[in-house]
């Protein structure tokens, strides 16, 4: 189901996550810092993941060249440039990550589908003194990690009535409201379902 | 005018400014990497003159466990806890960053004067290959890096006819439309103004 390239790199990474420890430090003249706060870690181990890819001999391509530094997707992976995101969150609260923007990713997925199909590659991390570690590296499709919500066939973030973006569900936690999809044809159902009541109210 | 433990820091950060060039880096297991992004890097710098100020001997104290991270001052300086503000900008642009929250700056210095004789540290930095170099180290008071606009009497940052934050002039330029203001007093009294031809639009 995932590409065998992702398959590979997540099984390395998980099996090494214990060494992944680390830390941001900032240089200026002779004094040097550790860097305490955490914003911004996401991008930080996304360029991070492209050296290690290159390291470790993983055909995983930057396609910010291409997709924009903002865009979709992060990289692209093996001959036929199949898809992989990067997502990240402290694994000590909730995921509540932007999958994607909402409308962004309904108008796209109608004129570009192999998107449903693309890999998600996501680190939990935790904070440490000095620094974080990686607790966890999973390996998802998109309906893995989304589900209902009261509000909507397909869980988003709102704000003031309007749609923002898609977040993910307590997916690795077995005590949930609402469990997951199962399959990629329920997400599309709920994601079409959310647009439409969306549009009509 | 200036407190004299400020006058000393910036002396000599002006004078080592050659050798302030620097870079943050990524660490994460044995894999290290340059960032690139410069987003954030004003809390860097911050962080980093707390370090540069101790181990030159100056006493210069981090506010935040009183003010908070967002809060003001930056720090206080010498027996008198004198109020320091740090600020940063890219100077190969003209300078935008927030010099306050408009609304909560008219609001405090009614019943907080003092804080018209902050001194403000700021660096002006460019980017270099894989890191950034300090241009310039300013210390200014605010009515010497503030000044009048075309819509009112201070310049302010203005989204949807809201003003948000107080902004600078640039105030090392010959040729600017505006001048800063040549004291206190007339800073306070565009201050006021703004804050009368807001409230009655």
């Amino acid at each position: 189901m995932y590409h065998p390239i992702a398959t590979q790199m997540q099984t390395q990474l998980e099996r090494e996550k214990g060494d992944l420890v680390g830390a941001t430090t900032f240089r200026l003249g002779s004094v040097t810092i550790d860097v305490e706060s955490t914003d911004g870690i996401g991008g930080l181990i996304q360029e991070w993941l492209q050296q290690w890819a290159i390291e470790n001999g993983y055909d995983c391509r930057d396609a910010s060249p291409i997709a924009g530094t903002q865009g979709f997707p992060d990289f692209f992976i093996g001959d036929e440039s199949a898809l992989l995101e990067i997502k990240t969150f402290n694994s000590n609260r909730s995921p509540s990550f932007d999958i994607a923007n909402f409308e962004s990713y309904h108008e796209s997925i109608s004129e570009n589908p192999s998107r449903l199909d693309a890999d998600y590659l996501i680190f939990g991390y935790e904070v440490i003194d000095g620094g974080i570690r990686i607790t966890d590296v999973w390996l998802k499709k998109i309906w893995q990690i989304t589900c209902p919500s009261e509000r909507y066939p397909l869980k988003t973030q709102i704000k003031r009535n309007t749609i923002y973006n898609i977040r993910p569900g307590t997916w690795y936690s077995e005590n949930v409201q609402y469990s997951m999809f199962s399959n990629v044809e329920e997400f599309v159902t709920a994601l079409n379902q959310t647009k439409d009541q969306y549009d009509s109210i």
